[in-house]
């Protein structure tokens, strides 16, 4: 099958433009009439790198490119617009299953009203995706940075942290192929199948993040690196401290059981982990009340404080019994 | 090296921003203000598909993946404004590699007035390029698509022909490595240096696209598949037919003697051999004069009339002496 079968096939499957988009897949470039301010962000998800074909399903890996892509618009508070998709397949990836791949992403899209409006097939040697995403709001002055938090700001955090790195844990120590270990159907233990799913199948926070930015986020960022990773961006771009307790971290059903399984701390994984794809926000505590009731309202999840921005500099971390948590240095794909 | 030394490394080399861009690199998205409608395009280049490491410098291979995206937004008549890159790097390409293809990446930028906004590092099995470009204009409608194209319009082609393929033709058969074979530094025979540089660095004909597409061109299309195969996308998108004269055809300069040596028809490999980055524009006969004197005058390159629109469909391409060429079907990279 050629390069050009292909795009056509794909094209005939990809939902219908939104309102933005004038002219869509097949031209030269897709045309689009933006309203106001732009927010534009790439990520690339390579086989080996950000994904193992073994642990995931092609429709999964399809999903998972588009999500964390969309993951950075959700941290500026945008609403998502539309996605180009660079897709570089390999010899033993057949027509079908880059169609799989297609309707994984596609899902997304629909999901978060995305336009998938452009893109570019090739041969790689291993699979690999590139997702740009462009999302809109009235204004530049509407997104939210990572470099307007001030001491006194409260920190909340979206939904629930360490889920994708006890799910990572659990996906390598299975150590088998797809067909011994097959996370994405069901699994006896629903527990495990939500973690596995925190890892594989990660979803974008854009509802929260759009509350967010409304009820007067100063920063916020998505949680890729991890929070103690992440927490650090925040403070360098704002110039300021970030003091976390660890004490009321939300942590995901099961980590516990994981961690100590595996012989690792519970705080430490929802620390250092990776991939949560929620968000960590900075806003003034008079926001807090409203940011709480309109996140819940939005999206459904829940915001939990997490600690406060300080005049200084870095990220430190309290354990309950007293003493700090190291805020990076746990293993993750990526 | 990590990804964020990397990154950080890479900010600091970056030009500023241009004036649509009010936050670039650094943050979870880019943030712009677009002035009116934007052209969005992306293309993906990948070591073995799309270039070879030992014909091309780090250089070299950054100024081409920024130049044939850009492509794209000279072929819809579009401002060139923002460029969003991603770099998978391979484990025998060292942080000065990085830095040298960063540094041919910027040059395009600079020499076309685009930002380098945002992108992406990855490790990659081999080195992988994905370069999303967004472009503007006033209004969607002052873009140039390929489906406007009317029975009585003029065809034009920019600049020369067959350069890029005859290029690969000398590469490929010198077999040599970089070392034994030097493409980008000086070389006896100037001619075959200037055929060579059209296959390793082409230059998007931003300018020309512009002039066209103020002068009245109906559809455009850059030629990166080979003027036959570019045509019959025009013709495809239009719903009308091309009738192209070979005789009138723009020739580079040592196609013939190169055509010549490996046994291939000249007019062939200007025809169906792909990647010289010219443009194809359909356009009402009464604007042809206008568009002649703007192009030549905004961009330097001179714009040849190669035939016309009919009703029908399909594409024609008449020998001088009798009997018809194929549009498709010589050899090219990617």
């Amino acid at each position: 099958m050629g390069e050009f079968e292909l795009l056509a096939r794909i094209r005939e499957r990809l939902p219908q433009p939104g309102p933005r988009v004038r002219l869509g897949s097949g031209d030269d470039a897709a045309v689009a009439v933006p309203g106001g301010a732009t927010a534009t962000s790439v990520d690339a998800l390579l086989d080996g790198v950000h994904f193992r074909r073994e642990w995931s399903s092609p429709a999964q890996i399809g999903a998972k490119a588009l999500a964390v892509a969309l993951s950075d618009l959700a941290a500026m508070g945008a609403e998502p617009g539309e996605a180009y998709v660079v897709l570089g397949v390999p010899t033993d990836l057949d027509e079908d299953g880059c169609m799989e791949l297609l309707d994984g992403l596609a899902a997304i899209a629909a999901e978060t009203g995305t336009t998938l409006a452009g893109g570019d097939v090739t041969r790689a040697p291993v699979l690999t995706l590139a997702v740009t995403v462009v999302g809109h709001a009235p204004g530049p002055e509407r997104f939210v940075t990572r470099a307007g938090a001030r001491p006194g700001d409260a920190l909340v955090v979206t939904g629930e942290l360490g889920g994708a790195a006890a799910g990572l844990q659990l996906l390598g120590s299975a150590k088998g192929s797809r067909s011994s270990f097959v996370p994405h159907s069901h699994t006896k233990d629903e527990r495990t199948a939500s973690l596995i799913a925190r890892q594989l199948e990660p979803r974008p926070r854009l509802a929260a993040g759009r509350a967010l930015a409304k009820a007067g986020a100063t920063a916020m960022i998505d949680l890729s690196d991890g929070l103690g990773g992440d927490a650090g961006h925040i403070a360098e771009a704002s110039g300021a401290g970030l003091r976390i307790d660890a004490a009321p971290l939300p942590i995901a059903p099961g980590v516990a059981e994981i961690a100590q399984t595996t012989g690792r701390d519970a705080l430490q994984l929802a620390v250092s982990g990776g991939e949560d794809y929620e968000l960590l926000a900075a806003l003034p505590p008079e926001c807090l009340e409203a940011a709480t009731t309109d996140v819940e309202k939005q999206s459904g999840i829940a915001l939990t404080r997490i600690g406060e921005v300080v005049a200084g500099e870095g990220v430190e971390i309290r354990r309950p019994g007293g003493g700090l948590l190291e805020p990076t240095g746990f293993d993750q794909l990526g």
